[in-house]
């Protein structure tokens, strides 16, 4: 018998302008404790108490992770071995913007990396976190770490339709190779990120439901403009805040996103001076988390973007509930530990 | 009398996925030399030969030059002195995408910041640049140098409607403060220009014409993905040309303007490795100026794009010529030089 531990970081994406662009890796983990059994026990996946039952399937075909992990082993010619028991410690909220699925898919390219002994670089299994989620910003984030700006290679387009379970014909030969390109950026010391995680799920499908289909060129240069310099300045060791926020402004997601998150046009409307040490907020990905980049006073203003919150009501016509983190960028990305005593 | 010298680098912008985003600063001037004669001789301006005659208006209030100091002198209240005899030097082509009228407006801001004893920062001069402009890409990088990306502000949205001559009663205090923020962006050292400049212009209104009003979405992130990506790589030690290549692709302008540009769309898809050194080929502002970035080799590659122009046809169905220039990124700015001798 012998133990391993995953470690996957949250992430974060957009940061405003960077739609699809942008990602964040955050000090908040999913962690993926493996126990390998020298028996040939049927392999289990389950969650500590952390993740409320029945909100996630313990079916290895459907479990996010353990499906993604045998979609990876099979298009190796192989499957994850039995004697695996597989206990998830998740403190990543679902369905918040905070990339879960994302951590998810990654975790169960790490898993299959490991318990298959496929031994592939993360720029390969990058390959196929993207073939899972479609688009590179939180799984490189979570994968790599740091900020991460990527491009989906013009390849990607032309990748082969995902297939599930016995379905899944896919050979690892029908996987292209760097589907995409994932730069690290610098990130200033002085950034601090506060999450203020609604206590509701907000469908990323429904969050896509609303964009336009068509936008204005003067809506595209406005958001091209603000990823470009929103990219460096975020690297400055003194950051400026007022360039920072007004670099923060989109018009291609969140300004339509908005309106599905009771409070948050106020929120996103917050200038710096607004409190000691507050930069600017934006979506979390597809919301309804709220990011907001500061340089001090983290608790403070997470607690203030928390009433604001609760000045608004939710469909049911209670006030809108929430909690506050505060978050380091974590640098290293997805992490395998061996945990076996010597 | 006293002498003194303007030079006001050229610039490229765009750069591929870069819209009214990028601009780079070019060793190719456009240079002015004014004379202060003591006397009260009316103020002319006149060009060196590099400019056909009747290519450019020496009327004051039409020259582009001498219009923008007038609009900048005016509204501070004052006008251009007389006894100003002006000589521009230009070696940049016009109507080409290599900047020509933004280093015009440029130059005449600085002329009028000298001659009328303004001593504004470049900060504010900026403001104005864009005034006249209407997109910062350009005159930021004539105006400040190197490799330059920048928004306008919201603020730039609200600009009072630009009126030239007697018709301008635009104080300064209508021009509101900080109308964009530009930033300098690390260019790699390995990396030149080389420009092929086909001999004939296009206009830039008739470039713009052909772009579309809307756009798809998948289009747009395909922009915000390279642009991000790419400012960034460009400024690497070592460039990796595989994903610089990839990055300099666009689908918002050069995509629908290269059929503008007969050859254009054979050289655009020169992969690299085409050429050693070369790593990949973009429009230079709106053309029909062909803009390559290289490592080395610089002068064969210049040649060669020379050739497939020469493999088809302007309009008269003649080949179409061209000249190269290879080219340094020059990154200081617009200069007034005293040439007085002690």
């Amino acid at each position: 018998m012998h133990k391993y531990t995953i470690k996957v970081p949250s992430s974060t994406s957009n940061i405003g302008p960077g739609f699809d662009v942008l990602g964040l890796g955050l000090k908040l983990f999913l962690t993926i404790h493996v126990t390998v059994h020298d028996d040939e026990r049927p392999t289990t996946i389950d969650y500590t108490d952390k993740t409320p039952k029945g909100s996630v399937s313990l079916d290895l075909e459907e479990n996010l992770i353990t499906k993604t992990a045998l979609y990876l082993a099979r298009s190796y010619g192989t499957t994850l071995p039995n004697g695996l028991e597989i206990m998830v410690d998740n403190d990543i909220p679902l369905g918040r913007g905070l990339g879960s699925s994302g951590t998810a898919i990654v975790g169960g390219v790490m898993l299959a990396n490991v318990a298959c002994g496929l031994n592939l670089p993360k720029e390969r299994l990058l390959d196929y976190c993207i073939m899972v989620e479609g688009h590179p910003d939180n799984v490189a984030a979570s994968l790599l770490g740091g900020f991460v700006g990527s491009y989906l290679n013009e390849k990607a387009s032309s990748l082969p339709p995902m297939k599930w379970g016995a379905e899944n014909t896919i050979k690892q030969e029908d996987i292209p190779y760097k589907t995409s390109a994932c730069i690290k950026m610098k990130w200033s010391k002085a950034i601090k990120v506060v999450v203020v995680i609604p206590k509701y799920e907000l469908a990323t499908s429904l969050a896509r439901s609303v964009l336009p289909q068509q936008y204005d060129r003067k809506d595209i240069v406005f958001n091209l403009q603000r990823v470009t310099v929103l990219t460096h300045v975020l690297g400055d060791d003194v950051p400026n805040p007022e360039v920072i926020y007004e670099a923060m402004q989109d018009r291609i997601h969140q300004h339509y996103r908005q309106k599905l998150i009771p409070g948050l046009p106020e929120i996103l409307a917050l200038k710096p001076g607004f409190m000691k040490g507050f930069i600017g907020a934006c979506m979390s990905g597809a919301g309804p988390t709220v990011l907001i980049l500061a340089t001090e006073n983290f608790e403070a203003i997470g607690k203030k973007i928390q009433e604001i919150f609760m000045n608004y009501k939710d469909e049911s016509g209670k006030p809108i509930d929430s909690y506050v983190k505060v978050l380091e960028v974590f640098n290293d990305g997805a992490v395998v530990i061996n945990e076996d005593e010597n």
